[in-house]
């Protein structure tokens, strides 16, 4: 394998949130490191993101994966790490204004993953969802009712106003990656709610199918992980108000 | 009152995300408009805010307050506009490398941010805190026993690491405010948790007095609003694991 510049690190058994930066890679055709997800034995799996996230690599120490590695540069946190990488992939908007929006929808749509995450870790990332089963169930319930119509228009509303089909700009930009695997997560966890409000969303579905036919190859492979129970994403039934 | 560049426009009853902005203009001496402090009569107070976040102003459509509005820009998201405006006002530190540190470190601080908030908000914003009380307590435990003194550690490593005093570089930036404002924050929400921590993080202990020192008469003016039992910093006693 020829050397890759850039090196991901993230958790190898889950999307998480890694896979926002991988989908930057593929869908630019960016030869990249998945460090995490090579064996052990070579430096890699679980042992290799906890050597970044102590402090025994070079470079300011991240709080948490995922972490990018560009040369000599060790950066965290996945919004800043797509905002390093899109202008470096040609995945960035021209210009400051629509840079600035783009940054914008990136850090909305983690403001999804994260209440995505807390509808079955209410009460703290120490706790597994089994801990706290009731907790689980209003929250899910309140982001289900309240939030997920709101998000969803709400990205809806700006590739409307972008009038090309795209969040941002006129071409597909790393923040429709992220919606995309934010669309592919939501219809994994909350089938049903999703199900529900789909029909109110037909540019976030067409972004949705157009990014899906881009990266075709890639999600038909085996570097594309499954969403499972594990990460963000969980299809726990009674989380979609379809079971208890 | 000469018109000033830059408006602010966020709740006016609360310090909340709004005062991490605030801070960047008093510290700088930069002339602002504070909006929605401003009378209802005169298109201030809470309809301000609302005008902003129902899309009836130009310009995208943000998805909640804090809002930056500058020449025709209407910006949102508080990391976003906390990038956006310190190389403005001569906040941000020099050289790509430092200023994506001085991201990470922000929207690692806005983590925190978050997690304080779901303190007493675990089960989502719809409720108010009086809803779920138990679940808020094994939500403020779990951050205070397993949470504060590792994001704390956290940054005076940065501090320790940057060895000037400051998150990043050699001087004051954007970040080191934000800091300032979430120890203000974490010694009035949780003073027992915060007090059995701040013997052992010297470096933002006296990063924090800097601040004060350089914001002195702000501080001491009616523009700084309080901390109180609205926004993110409340002291309940029972979350400090002071009662109950």
């Amino acid at each position: 394998m020829a050397a890759a510049e850039y090196t991901l690190i993230y958790w190898p058994m889950l999307p998480g949130r890694g896979e926002f930066v991988r989908l930057m890679f593929e869908a630019s055709g960016t030869a990249y490191r998945d460090l995490a997800r090579e064996p052990k034995e070579k430096g890699g799996g679980v042992p290799a993101v906890l050597r970044y996230t102590r402090g025994e690599v070079p470079g300011p120490t991240p709080f948490a994966a995922p972490i990018l590695h560009h040369g000599d540069r060790v950066i965290a946190q996945l919004p800043n790490i797509v905002q390093y990488l899109a202008p470096r992939l040609d995945l960035a908007p021209a210009g400051e204004a629509e840079q600035v929006l783009a940054h914008q929808l990136q850090l909305t749509i983690g403001d999804v993953v994260n209440e995505v995450h807390d509808t079955h870790h209410p009460l703290g990332n120490g706790f597994v969802y089994e801990d706290h089963p009731e907790a689980a169930l209003i929250r899910a319930r309140f982001f289900r009712e309240k939030r997920l119509r709101r998000w969803l228009a709400y990205f809806e509303a700006a590739i409307e106003r972008s009038a090309r089909g795209w969040l941002v700009g006129e071409r597909l930009t790393a923040v429709d990656l992220s919606l995309f695997q934010l669309l592919e997560g939501l219809a994994f966890a909350f089938p049903r709610a999703f199900g529900e409000v789909r029909a109110e969303i037909p540019r976030s579905m067409t972004l949705r199918a157009r990014v899906a036919e881009q990266l075709a190859e890639y999600l038909a492979s085996t570097r594309r992980l499954p969403f499972s129970r594990h990460g963000i994403f969980r299809d726990y039934p009674e989380l979609d108000g379809s079971a208890g």
